[in-house]
């Protein structure tokens, strides 16, 4: 990968509390195969305040943000997509000749892949979580239709507010509902993390679901993800996710919409960092 | 050229009203040739104090400071090094850790020119200007010792203030005087300007000198560099300076001292683009 600067080469940036490499290696990616000028960084801040009005006064495009500024940016814009006001949370600015606007394109993402997928709102779902991208996920669905819905979280004070805010059930474990559609948003299947090999639902839910939805992407395909096919259920993967939301990051800062293709080998491009 | 970003490389940018190209080229050329992980960014700005909270809050390691923010930017950092001190004006900013320092390169440039180049100091001069790069020039003969100057300006007001700041005279006309050494540090002669044929001394006076200095770096060879190549005078060029002064930024932004030649090819890059 090649990138020859100029005067006018357009700066888009991350801040994350650790950088990673995955938003660095996507948009640089597709920036030069669709020769943009354009260039990316990764970097972090002790300093939000100042970050985000040195994005602003140093006319830097867009700015992915990911934890922990994704609370604290909302109240540093001038304007809020429905998207991040949805569930108050920010991982996309997008600055417009000094005005900077929030996005949410997890948000986005889930919600668009509901819609792809043509899934019937009146399908049933037990989402596992009560995080950040659990209410993206949990507001996703509820704007999306889907009303019939229990969050499980052994929180019980973040897993009812959740449940309350999106107008679902809350309930401490699933035991032996069967839910027609089973999603993850905990770390159980992450690579690396202490439940890795660990299975988001039971083998008996697992087998009596219709589809099954998991937010980890290292790996894509987690033991949750692996029994579901290993049955034939149709599944969304985290990877279906982060590329989408970066897809529709790219588009809000370029205003360039690339192939499936080219999508598809950024991500790939991406993952190998 | 080309540069392969990475999630740690280093961002320096510049600000400057009108945002040129030597400073992308001289930089990003070097940064590659010397496989340094670096990229470099030229940007303009509405607002000083928050572009320059947001070079400290974002990490970017160093700021190449020009019209019209070189005198703005004094206020804005936590140190200033004796270089810009000595004449209240900024050109780059170094930032070590969220620490800004502040330093004029262009005077370093010139004091390890008149160095470089052994002018003895009892040598009487005559510099014509009393514009921003004029107080460098004259602060940096001041302190390097050069006690016999006239200010040259048609502007009485700041070329008496000129003059009095660095203990020199000031005169609205050189007239028949015939100072060894000659130094323009106004755009006469300068590619595209009104005076882009005209010569910044008379021929009488280039004749009598026994050196020539020219800060006009578009070209390198103005009708007052060629006359007194023509007559055999040894030259101080435009050229020779934002050449060191680049280079001098180079090393506090990056720690490396690239050998002449690379310099040398840098600034050749440079001024095609």
């Amino acid at each position: 990968m090649s990138h020859s600067p100029s005067r006018d080469t357009v700066l888009c940036i991350s801040l994350a509390g650790r950088p990673g490499t995955f938003g660095v290696r996507f948009h640089n990616h597709l920036y030069q195969q669709l020769g943009l000028d354009y260039y990316y960084k990764a970097m972090t801040t002790q300093d939000l305040p100042a970050a985000v009005a040195g994005i602003r006064a140093l006319g830097i495009r867009g700015c992915g943000v990911s934890m922990p500024y994704k609370e604290a940016c909302l109240a540093l814009v001038d304007e809020v997509d429905p998207s991040a006001a949805a569930i108050d949370s920010v991982n996309t600015l997008v600055n417009s000749a000094g005005h900077l606007k929030a996005y949410n394109t997890d948000y986005l993402a889930v919600r668009q892949l509901l819609a792809e997928r043509r899934i019937d709102p009146a399908t049933g779902f037990a989402l596992r979580g009560s995080g950040g991208m659990a209410k993206a996920v949990a507001s996703a669905l509820r704007d999306a239709g889907f009303g019939d819905g229990i969050i499980v979280a052994r929180n019980e004070q973040a897993g009812r507010q959740l449940a309350d805010v999106c107008g679902y059930r809350w309930l401490p474990e699933l035991q032996d509902r069967c839910p027609p559609m089973l999603i993850n948003v905990t770390p159980i299947g992450m690579a690396g993390g202490p439940e890795a090999d660990q299975l988001a639902f039971s083998e008996t839910a697992i087998a009596a679901a219709e589809r099954v939805f998991d937010v980890v992407a290292l790996p894509a395909r987690t033991p949750l993800i692996r029994a579901a096919e290993a049955l034939g259920k149709p599944v969304i993967t985290g990877l279906d996710v982060i590329a989408l939301q970066a897809l529709e990051q790219f588009v809000l800062y370029t205003g360039v919409r690339p192939t499936a293709e080219q999508v598809a080998a950024a991500v790939a491009y991406a993952r190998e960092g």
